[in-house]
């Protein structure tokens, strides 16, 4: 054991994985690059340190990440209801408890629970934590765990943490894109990770579907007069139309927000029952997380949502308008 | 002087710099964002060694890099017809002596040129070169001088390094992302400069008018049934509509390429004169320079254009036919 709190919680987690034989590994519902990257990163180091690893996820599996090695071997709980024999529990990337889902039904009373995760909310509901808010995702702090541990990650494996970072920081775009970040990409990389193909498969590529509801959303962007309001909206059948799920719409308001000048973007989506959900983004200048609770709902400062009564031309106006008084 | 071949271009280009007082600094016509960077980069370094440097550059400047600091001092031939005097030329960037442009005309006889590029076709124009095609960009290569010369980049010339590997390797995506260019980033950062900012500024952002091209290009979107060949097309007074000029169709052709399964994305443009400008992009089957040989055009591989004649129907007809013949 070291003195160095860093070293000292790497060294728990290791002695956590050291003194039991069998584990499940769960990531957070409805898992995103760094849920799925994680879990497989850990099944990866399980496996060297010669233990029996089950990975699960409550929620269905993103298939663009099915290139993943281990991703055919997780669970999904929604798939299937087994019956598991385990004797710790690993989560990862999960900022509280409840974001285990329905997996932590499984866990017998008493449960050792090592928590691996990277978000500042994290309270700590593991037998053992290691907890760095300052990484940009859960799996920085796995690859510092697999070197602390004396392993050099293979290609795929090292091609699961790139994913992790990857999809985490938008593709080294966003604010988390630390130094630290960077020089692990470039360890990746000479590791032999393709990083191009990844960027390109995950950051690039798009189902025709996610294409047509773009298509559709793009068509109806519309801009306030002094070019400082950008929204789109998404009616009810248009999924089914383009053959598209929730997710697709992911990263759609940035059209609104992305263009010069435009201080807030807003995706409008009508719900199956007539009401429409709304997200803002803001690229500074306005506090759409004040807007949104003025509204009933909530979030961050440059990013939100909130739930309005329809109909849609309504729901539209009646936030435009109180965006608009926002940024007098 | 080293043995180190690397080495040894450095000190050259450092005793260059050492043996004269006074430089035109100058890269390619149509400047990119690497080009603009490299020059303020090699301003700051002249000025650090007590030199005397004048930039110029062919072409008006993008508007978008203004916030580089030396931005406003580039003379652009568009707007003054200066006459200058100056010791020597320092050329970034510049493939070929061509890609000098009419900035050429202002060097005297026996002009004594160093040489700064990482395209591999570069045939050696300079007095010294230092051609490196394993860069990602020309500021990778100006990083190492700067360090081997004995500076630490400061904040804002870091931030013009950071410009030019953001804009040459398309945010740390394309296969020119090499470990060394996220070591160099990785240090980049740590001096100050704002990652986030700079991609989203850079690679987020679009003016009004590219958007609504975009809007324009993608409304019109189509796929072959197979969904092999997507292809969009923009109209000879579309850009004039939308406000927009001829580089904001960079990377309009994308949204056709990027489709889960497509293999060849196209775009059309037809010209003032009637006639049809087409880009095409390869996902990698199909050898689209030699498509647009056999249409008297050319290029790479994976990414080639052609000139073909109006109408537009019947250009677009033609070329995607031949597409098709190419993918059976």
């Amino acid at each position: 054991m070291s003195s160095n709190p860093i070293t000292q919680q790497l060294d728990e987690a290791l002695a956590f994985m050291k003194d039991n034989a069998s584990f499940l590994v769960v990531s957070h519902v409805q898992p995103d690059g760094d849920a799925i990257s994680s879990t497989v990163v850990v099944g990866w180091l399980l496996q060297r340190l010669g233990k029996k690893a089950i990975m699960i996820n409550e929620s269905e599996l993103p298939s663009r990440l099915q290139y993943l090695r281990g991703f055919d071997e997780i669970i999904s709980l929604k798939q299937q209801q087994p019956e598991l024999s385990f004797d710790a529990v690993i989560a990862v990337d999960c900022a509280d408890y409840r974001r285990i889902g329905d997996v932590a039904a499984l866990f017998p009373e008493d449960c050792k629970l090592l928590n691996i995760d990277h978000h500042p909310t994290n309270n700590g509901f593991g037998t053992v934590n290691v907890i760095w808010p300052e990484a940009a995702a859960t799996v920085e702090i796995l690859y510092d765990l697999i070197i602390h541990a004396g392993f050099v990650p293979d290609q795929e494996c090292a091609g699961a943490v790139y994913t992790g970072l990857l999809t985490d920081t938008g593709g080294f775009r966003y604010s988390n894109t630390t130094p630290r970040v960077m020089e692990i990409a470039a360890s990746l990389l000479a590791l032999g990770v393709s990083g191009s193909q990844l960027a390109d498969h995950l950051l690039e590529k798009m189902t025709i579907a996610k294409l047509k509801l773009l298509q559709t959303a793009l068509a109806r962007l519309t801009f306030s007069d002094d070019l400082k309001i950008g929204w789109l909206y998404i009616g009810k059948e248009d999924l089914a139309q383009c053959g598209a799920v929730s997710e697709d719409l992911e990263g759609i308001v940035n059209y609104a927000l992305n263009v010069d000048g435009v201080e807030v973007g807003i995706l409008f989506k009508e719900t199956n029952d007539g009401a429409v959900k709304a997200s803002m983004r803001s690229a500074g200048k306005a506090d759409v997380a004040a807007i949104a609770q003025s509204f009933g709902g909530g979030g961050h400062v440059r990013a939100s949502g909130c739930r309005l009564e329809g109909p849609l031309p309504d729901a539209m106006g009646s936030l435009v308008d109180a965006v608009r008084k926002a940024l007098v």
